[in-house]
């Protein structure tokens, strides 16, 4: 194993327990964090990234995210023969990471009875269904996340510095564009959490959304691609 | 098109998409993030600034408000002859940001029944009218920004932490000096707003309070100035 | 007037005005930010720091705190001839200050109709009235804050990020610390706004309660003293 | 005493005092900030960490918890010569500040009536009791720390900055993985406040529930070895 696919890996699992274990706190009952908030989740998802940027930044340059990936393809930061493992890697983390957040909640996932709350702590979903703009929203807070990362890459940023501010750049994504769908921008943080959604056993759980599943995954990608296109014009 | 003026004006885009986005939000009905309180808002207009300017900063100093400009024309940093070109690309940017808002929040929008919600995801207005403490509501917010930015550019900051401490400026002024006017502080985050409210279609939308439009475009214009001059004692 | 003597003058008045100006946002009736919690109210007094050394850095070392003078001079830092000059631009300082934030609120100070939150808005007080508890948490705040201090004084740390490290260090002394008398941690920022109390015209204003005014001058000393003796033992 | 004794002495006692400070704020009745909410607690319990390792940094590594210092002998960077001497200066220094967390809230714990509420200010317990579950929350939320500050000791990271770094590792994780057990990730945080609790004569205090006292032990010890295993990988 490579310490690229190891990097991505472990940080794209750090990233889904962080993230979706702020998640859980909020949402599934009895915890100490019940109902905490807005704030709650936004500075979780935020943190999360940068500490999983920290813990795996020598191994692999943690894009924790296919549409991360794919606009550092499309940019040449990235070699096409690559991003196969890179997205691999990243699916296989989340899933795992996935697991952690069950095993560490499972007393709470127990006495959870609401089907949407415990697939939340899980994938995404829209706060009102409608197609085109909930794909406008992924889009959108891909657009900014991969805009501002490219050109983050390129401005004289000392270590430590630049992730505190890719930290900052996650929370005020969630906080100013999370509200419509929740702010998955990242395919792998989605999906693979989905499916694990399917395979782990939770005794309230519905079905998983299956029909919404694609917007997750599309809206990053043409949101990465997207900024791509648009920094090209810099 | 100059870089400059694509910077200002996409960073002004940006800056508004986030930071009005963080209202529509907070304002509108049914989003997930539906009355997350202050800190949300104001930690999501300041983290809009530092997006918006770590995305646009190798195009132009990412003024991203006619007001800075003003100073920065004042204070010798900019030409007098590009001020025109700057406010310009400020207000198309704030409006063609404005825009994005109403897209990605539009089913927020189609059920949204409260007149003065909706125009406060466009622009500001005051907690009690009175058209003096209002004004000095948006001089004072506006000189402790253009009179700590004046002083930040003259200290050796290293790039990266002064566009974090910039976005803890923008959060300091919307805790401190934000409750009475909302904190404008800035003629094109207003004005440019307020223009589209007119013409975009939103079932529920009620007047443009225009009224009082003048305050937050002549109160920062006027903060501005006097920041220039208190600097000028140092 | 020297550098020194309108750094420190200038730099208290932006730190009361963006200070008391949270606190008569979250306090007073009306606002926007009413009610808005105790995150709010340590953020904006946290920024509020860091907002005033930006601005004023270039002029004085910005102590905006006569216990923080006391320690620089005790310590060798300030000479004590310049120790009295220092203290009064600071009280000065935190009374112009006050005024910014009584003629910006005033709307909302003339509808205001407890007495008690009124004071508030000027200077502290007791959750408890208990004068060696009170006194004790004035003297650990403040020596929390003067022995950090003292050794990111020596620490090489770059400027900018010394800025924002002193930010969270009042923030978190008020979230930890400043929940039994609202931390003035500060003579100047507890006796100045407590003199303006006095003289400003408000309604429904009561007394001052000048009995309690002793603790947060003499509790704030004894830390900062304390902390220089116990930094003398590293 | 050696300077590292002292400043895992003192710098403990500082991270007691602050973290167990803003629980004693939230959680015992009448203070400013009663029922503050989670943010408020992570916040102040990141940032005490941050505080204490700024104030005594130039004494000692800061460890100020005796499952990074069994990480630090684990991967060489501590001598194991000298764990013992930090373990006991972190257990005394935990005890020392919970000392003082009593006095400045003394008033508060004289009219407290619940016994969790009180036990909650000194040692950490389970939001829902069940010691496999509880015992993986605390291994985990330490396998985070320990993982990411073993890589940000190598990371080239400025002084300032890692502190700071530091402080967001830990808010994030409490933020995340601190809703099931309270995030004691540290045995002298939890056990020297707990045995101060048999010690310190408050009215309503109930039994120190020393069955669970060995969770926020081993867990932290556990999360640490396993830790440097991961990072042996790679």
């Amino acid at each position: 194993m490579s310490n690229e696919f190891l990097g991505e890996f472990l940080g794209t699992a750090l990233l889904i327990l962080l993230g979706n274990g702020v998640v859980a706190g909020v949402v599934l009952p009895k915890t100490k964090n019940h109902n905490a908030g807005w704030i709650v989740i936004t500075a979780g998802w935020g943190l999360a990234v940068a500490i999983a940027a920290f813990a795996v930044g020598s191994l692999s340059p943690a894009h924790l995210n296919p549409a991360v990936s794919l606009a550092m393809a499309m940019s040449g930061s990235l070699p096409w023969a690559s991003f196969g493992s890179y997205v691999l890697a990243q699916f296989l983390g989340a899933m795992f990471g996935q697991i952690l957040v069950w095993l560490m909640y499972k007393p709470h996932y127990d006495i959870a009875e609401n089907p949407a709350d415990i697939l939340g702590t899980f994938s995404t979903g829209p706060a009102l269904r409608d197609n085109v703009s909930n794909l406008v929203s992924e889009i959108l807070g891909t657009f900014v996340l991969v805009l501002t990362l490219l050109a983050m890459g390129t401005a004289n940023i000392a270590a430590g510095v630049s992730t505190l501010a890719v930290s900052a750049l996650i929370i005020g994504i969630g906080l100013s564009l999370g509200g419509t769908t929740g702010y998955a921008i990242n395919p792998a943080r989605d999906l693979g959490p989905r499916l694990m959604h399917s395979i782990l056993p939770i005794a309230h759980k519905g079905d998983g959304d299956w029909s919404y599943a694609w917007i997750p995954v599309v809206g990053p990608l043409l949101g990465a691609a997207l900024a791509v296109l648009v920094y090209g014009l810099y």
